[in-house]
């Protein structure tokens, strides 16, 4: 079969390779019908995740339809149309049995990272009878790829650790993909104002599309100062991170009212300075999470209502066969204005 | 009266001052007969709190008798017996309506600090109503004492903030007073394992008296490989930091597990890193909280009900007369093994 | 001035009365502009409430603007434009030091009920610094009205203590200006399902209008079918009881899943049957509540971002020298389709 | 293998049955070394239970040895020592993804109901991976006995649903086993007081031995009364319903104060009248549930920690040969003054 295949720091290849096989009784073999590119396999690529070692098929979204389900498999069987969570879930362990399934002990996020991913045309799912979701008959496809990861990370690491409200206000550092998922998943809870920062104008742009109720370009290191005004001096109830670096974990220091949460979503590589000598006596949060997709089944609900339009997050569209063309689309956003590729095998 | 004043950095004296009086209607003055002192006053005394000017009489804490209430006040009289919150809250603030009394627009922590405070013979309590509370027939005047800042504190800040809960495990950094009034109050919620870790063995052993299941000194900077060895190489559920400095707070970081409470209570005087690039897919939640003393009315209730006895706390007995001594003893712990001192009037 | 007063079982007029007067440093008069008529004045009126005596002046709603405060009243100053709660909080008591301002030790509901209300020219407001809010600049007169008690208290007794959550699915039982309230600001927590179950097809066509998902004509008895049908046999996640009669709250005991909500919000007359045999092992909980309006800022934030507009409950218009059409128009609903009617004064 | 056999209504013998065999490969063959005989067993002898057919062996308890385990079991092997859960969970359905395991659709309550039970020499366990619990080594055999269904009842159904907290005023209605078991557990969370109600003053004496802080013989049908002095006439936060009729559940409606919570474990037979007339403003909750057993591994934790004695709930042991005789004792509790009987096989 053909896959996207990592070949170690800045090689990549789309490659035949066998097709995967069930090895364990509660896997299954599903073949891929539409995956997409994630800011973590740009990471991969780089040689900036040390669990992906060089021959790996990348990729931890997408959908598809059973092919092939193991003897203790039993919810489902061979033609079933599923999700794939970008998470993979044992359903037995401490962790997930607090539904902390991002650390399962068995699990985690180990697809297209330390087991085969989803840029194939089959991919093997450990643990599938709590790793995989039964698609609603009338779900748009290409929606559903949304829900294997962006959606519940911005979600549940932005939205929900956040602790959006009803009438609260909320800042969101970084207009990216994933700034935009917390952005769509924060309007679950009507807060009053979200504010978007970021530094690039067709983003910032985007994000009033999407309901921002105020937009900020920081390039000029003002954010702070326009954020205080727009909150009458008190700053933000919640801030969530969403970029991964020093500089905008910092700034989301600056922002928070007494009694806030940051929540951090973005992936970082270094420490950041704790200003606690400022912080200690404001009653924060700070919050940290690996995606647990433990609200992927009311996300599903969610879509069939027609609540959120996770489409709006699909800028280009590639088949499989093209996969370079879609990294490289993908990789250069700022030139191309992707969001989410949808990649079609 | 008798007031013990600060007169700028390293300057102190016990000086005569007139007694206070009602300078709003919803104000109370309050004849103290016990108060005690904070690490928070030497802290000042040092100079390093910029908000208490020279001339401030200090003091946060302490129980008394009501000697004349403003017209607006209409929850006690002269006569009665109350305990002084050492946060002043109006009651009426967007703060005060969340319970965040710490951060209450009219109050917060003023008491020693913007306005005069308990060490002396008479304090005016603004906002009475909402900062005073009536003390139980039977209760034990010194216990009170405990109630008004140190043991909120350990609660509130620690324990709340650290969802310290049945069977879980806990670690406690710095077993000074404050760290040992966050082990008294976990065990209102039945821990599996308090371990408390000092480099004090005196201090160590006292919190094995009070209720800890291990103690660990950290002389040998190994408190981390010991954690991990008690938890089954997995790290506490709550960690908190109970000192105030970079190491500490550091040392958190490094003993948590995965979903777990980093709760801070130290006072810090400088940034600490925040190691995200190791922590930012551990799903792990920081606070820090300003006692909001949210918790006294049930404090009373338990301290009644003989739960808890904090007079453990007590070490050391002086007169107002004597409150240079106090603070002498106060301020050389690791020589007088003194933990509270009780200073009467 | 003009009053509207209750004159004993079934007997009410339009007034003259005096104008009110402050009887305590913490009250405030208020010129009232706009108030509304609530249901439970029309208990009243039959003589259902026996706290309220004859000579009472109704009315626990309406805003205006700040006539004359009491010398302790530090958030309000004449001419200020103010909100009016329909529950008066002292701030200081037990209850309110929980949030739990229904049962205010010295307030409560009381307004227009234990003492006179505020379908008058003027009102005097007890505890004016805990019982008024502020108007935001720009905000719609008529839709703040609205905030007096309808939209808290769908939003309190309904939705957030029946834990309506993202994606879940919810029964309104009642579509009368209460249960539309909860339908409005259920919507807040974007559930998948808001059915809505009434006997009035005009009722649930507005509902439709208000956002219902669904709607059920219960005339023939059918309602719980229904409900299981379009919730795959499993029941809903909440059910809101807007009505107030046994077979209203035994309808939603009925169409429960496990682990699902019963938030009651009708006022009852009389006991209902609690099927413990069937529901003991349900995992279900079932609320009551006097609404506390600890949700007023926050909605006064939502009714700024624009996210409701309350204004849709509002059918009818009376001045104050009509208020006697506005009981008579409110009064017989079923034929004039009346929601809520505003007085002006 | 002998076996505890339930012949129908009033049926019942000690026979001689098939060993169980693995029947799905997520069984586990368990071989019991105790056991022990639960109220739910008395009411299947009566012939109340209709899911349980004749020919049943009985019990949902105990521990024992793995003796086999199926291919897709993953976390025990032969030769484990386990805890059995009262509940059999599959851990992939929605409802066990809810940690709603009561519910599991392949599972909830089974053993010794639809299937056979722990009242044997062998068990067969489905689900085992989820329904099973390792032993800590040094764990008391007895003591674990108690962890199959009775502490998690009273925990989960009783202290956790009624919200027991620090410092918070609890009263326990029926101080059978499982009200002995909500009071022991109820003590992980410090309330201050813990009043217990029964008729029987050899319970009520345990009780005091257990932890009560006061008990109330209610012959003379006047609990309410001291209910409402021992609580300033407020009435407790936590009603816990230990019994199952409606004068318990309707004695628990009277003493809650305000803001309170009953918290339903009894098993009822008939309906029970809710006076919403009198408590639809009291701002309650009343919670039902049959026990998710979630709380099994903290409460193995605090077993460890030696914070509870479950011991204390044992009268009587006997062994497999003379259940009948067990069965006697434990069903004329009110002579024997039986609590928990254990059975050996």
């Amino acid at each position: 079969m053909k896959a996207f295949v990592y070949l170690g720091p800045t090689k990549k290849a789309l490659a035949e390779r066998p097709k995967p096989e069930i090895t364990a009784p509660t896997d299954a073999i599903v073949k891929v019908t539409k995956t997409t590119i994630c800011g973590t396999d740009l990471h991969i690529l780089k040689g900036d995740v040390p669990s992906c070692h060089q021959g790996r098929i990348l990729g931890h979204e997408g959908i598809g339809i059973v092919d092939e389900a193991g003897p203790a498999v039993t919810s489902f069987k061979p033609g079933d149309r599923v999700l794939i969570s970008c998470i993979t879930a044992c359903g037995k362990c401490l962790y997930c049995r607090k539904l902390m399934f991002s650390h399962c002990s068995a699990g985690g996020w180990i697809l297209g990272n330390s087991i085969d991913g989803t840029q194939a045309e089959y991919v093997r799912i450990p643990h599938a009878d709590t790793s995989l979701y039964r698609i609603p008959k009338d779900a748009d496809d290409e929606a559903l790829v949304m829900l294997s990861d962006i959606l519940p990370t911005g979600f549940e690491c932005g939205v929900l650790n956040g602790r959006v409200q009803p009438g609260c206000s909320v800042a969101i550092v970084g207009a990216g993909p994933i700034g935009l998922a917390a952005l769509l998943t924060a309007q679950f809870f009507a807060p009053a104002q979200i504010i978007m920062i970021d530094i690039d104008d067709n983003r910032l742009e985007m994000a009033k599309r999407f309901g921002a109720t105020t937009t900020i370009n920081n390039t000029d290191g003002k954010a702070r100062e326009t954020v205080m005004e727009l909150t009458g001096e008190c700053g933000v109830d919640t801030a969530i991170e969403a970029v991964g670096t020093p500089a905008t974990f910092e700034l989301c220091e600056t922002i928070l009212a007494p009694g806030g949460v940051i929540a951090n979503i973005g992936v970082h590589g270094t420490k950041v300075a704790l200003h606690l000598e400022r912080l200690w006596d404001r009653n924060i949060t700070i919050t940290t999470r690996l995606v647990d997709t433990v609200s992927t089944p009311m996300l599903l609900n969610i879509l069939q209502s027609r609540r959120i339009d996770p489409k709006l997050l699909i800028t280009h569209r590639f088949k499989l066969d093209h996969i370079l063309d879609a990294y490289e689309t993908f990789g250069h956003a700022a030139n191309t204005r992707a969001l989410k590729v949808i990649v079609e095998t």
